[in-house]
Parts: structure tokens; sequence; C-alpha cells
């Protein structure tokens, strides 16, 4: 295959990432949250929101980061952020679907993208803090919106919460802290987070 | 409101984009595509495909361009590429659906994300002009997948397909060359589309 075929070959595949189903509840508290519609969401937070970030940023590094974050769960499934047997292997599953999808591209962008993905799971550069802290506080605003939906559905414990965000201050403290006073605690003084 | 809770107050209401259907089958040939799919589709295939545009684009704004292209249709709805009723009616509900959405923001964000999503209607910068190529040869890519399906449902001919695209080679002609041979053609060759 020359370069272009490559590059749509990988444009192709990830197009089942439509079809990779979330937890979260979109506004309308129907529908289920897909991994794209996820991650289109979190490039635009990106955008509004650098003005945030405890650090300085390349927003297209991170944008990019964020927009890509998710492929490889095409082929290792989303694995729900309460799920401890799923967490388990999450890593060993994610790898092998990184090597396999971002191997469908040009030996360059190859590099490039899975380089980036390993960037954003390691969280250890501004760029993946900022990242970690928007694909957090994403799904925890729209449990808000959704008055605590999953949250209560799935008899969710604060404690689960605060300890799934423990570096999601990292990226950003004032985003957290708005988090946690506007999205989190309303929740928990409602009683749709268990205490 | 505080400048975050005005951000905050977009990015809740843009969330209604992931309701937003399209024309497009995803690559099952089942789903059709939504906005927010659409969208996030783009964004990576801009940043993988950056290198074939015409001319020299700025990465980052071609991506927000691309990720916040269609939030009007959230009022305004999706109108589909080929209906001529709805096509002159397009301009004037979607010029209505930029003016109270983008209001949500603060006003430098507004005034920003406002005159890029004008850019891109224009389609006269390098940005823009890749950006429609871009929007443009992604359908096509997916109505090839699915063997023509939408097409040949909607009965739609290679002289409609080619004046909708009388600009696409505007931002890439290597884009659209390839799209035209690799996408479009073998569907004509097969009757998917009609002479």
């Amino acid at each position: 295959m020359n370069r272009l075929e490559k590059q749509f070959a990988f444009i192709k595949e990830i197009d089942k990432e439509k079809n990779i189903i979330r937890q979260t509840y979109l506004s309308d508290g129907i529908h289920k949250e897909n991994d794209a519609e996820h991650a289109w969401h979190l490039g635009i937070m990106a955008i509004l929101l650098s003005e945030y970030a405890n650090e300085e940023i390349d927003l297209l590094k991170t944008v990019t980061m964020l927009l890509i974050h998710d492929v490889v769960e095409i082929d290792a499934g989303d694995t729900y952020a309460y799920d401890e047997e799923g967490l388990k292997t999450q890593k060993d599953r994610e790898e092998k679907a990184a090597q396999r999808l971002f191997s469908l591209l040009p030996i360059d962008q190859k590099e490039k993208l899975k380089s980036l993905w390993e960037e954003f799971e390691e969280g250890k550069t501004p760029e993946a803090r900022f990242a970690h802290t928007i694909d957090n506080i994403q799904p925890v605003m729209l449990n808000d919106v959704t008055d605590g939906k999953a949250w209560q559905e799935r008899g969710i414990h604060i404690d689960q919460i605060l300890k799934r965000n423990k570096n999601t201050n990292k990226g950003s403290q004032i985003l957290w802290d708005y988090s946690y006073q506007h999205f989190i605690k309303p929740n928990l003084d409602k009683g749709k987070i268990k205490e």
C-alpha cells in the first residue's frame, strides 16, 4: 500500500470507535455516549479551557492526544472506571490494540501517534496531565447534568470518585475545584452519590 | 455568570450535537452518523492528511474549525447535501443558531469561535478551503465503505456529486483526485451512483 492508502486504512478503521459505548449518559439522560462523541467533546473542552492548565501546554498536541486517546478501545473495549476486574487486564489489552491499530499508518505517523498515546497513558507531561483532567471532568459534568443518574444506578461511593480523580487536579487545580464544587458535591448532598 | 460558568454553559449545550443525525451510514452500514462523530473523524483526518493541503495551513486553527463547524445544526438541523428546499433557508437558520450558541461563551471566545465558523462558511482562506475538502471527502469515503448504500437509496446522480464537490479540490488536489478515483468512480462503474 502506498502512503495515502495506509492513511485511509487507519481513517476507515477508526470509524469503529463510533460504536464503542461508554457508561456515561448524554445530557438527554437516555443515550449513552460513545468514544468518538466523547473525544470530540474533549477536544473542544481543551481548546476552550486551556487557560486553566496548571502549566503551559502545547494545545495542538493536547487536542491530538485527546482525539486519539480512545482508539485502542476498538479492540480492547471500554473499561468502566469502577470495573475492578476489567482494570487488571486493561493495560495489556490496550497495548496490543495500540500496536495493531497504529501500525495501519505509515511508519512516521505510527510512531508519532503511538508515542502520543503512550504519553497520555503515562501522564507525566503537562499536556498529558491536562488531557487527563479534561477526560475526567467531562463525564462528571454529564453525570451532574443528568441528575446523577449513572452514579445512582451503579451505587457509586464518593471515595470511588475521589480515588479515580486523585490526579485530576494535577492538570488544572481550578477545573478540579470547580468540578468538585459544582458537579460532585451537589450530588453527594442529594444522595445520588453514596457517602 | 462568571467566565467559567459561561464556558461550561456552552460545553453542556453542545452535547446536543451528539443527537443530530446525518444522512451518511457508518462503516457498519447500519447506524447513521451524528454530527459529533463526524466532527471527531474530520479532526483526526485533518491532522493525518495536512501534508496534502494545496497551501500551507495552521493546523490547530483548521482542527478547531472542523470540531466546531457543525454546532449550528443544534438549532438549524442537518441539511442534507442534496435537499434543494432546505438549502434555500439553511444560511439564515444557521446564522441565527451561531448567534445564540456562541453567545453562551465569554465575549472573547464568542468572537473567536463565531468568526472561525464564518471563515469556514465563506471558504476563502487556506484553512477553510482545506477544512471543506476534509468535510466533503469523509462522507464520500464512508459511502464507498458501505458499498454506495446512501447514494443508491437516494438515487443520487454523478452530476449532483460533482456539483457538490466543485470546490473540493481547492483545499487539496491530491485528496480530491484520490477520492474521485477510489471512492466515487468505482460506485459509478457499479451503478450505485446514477450516470
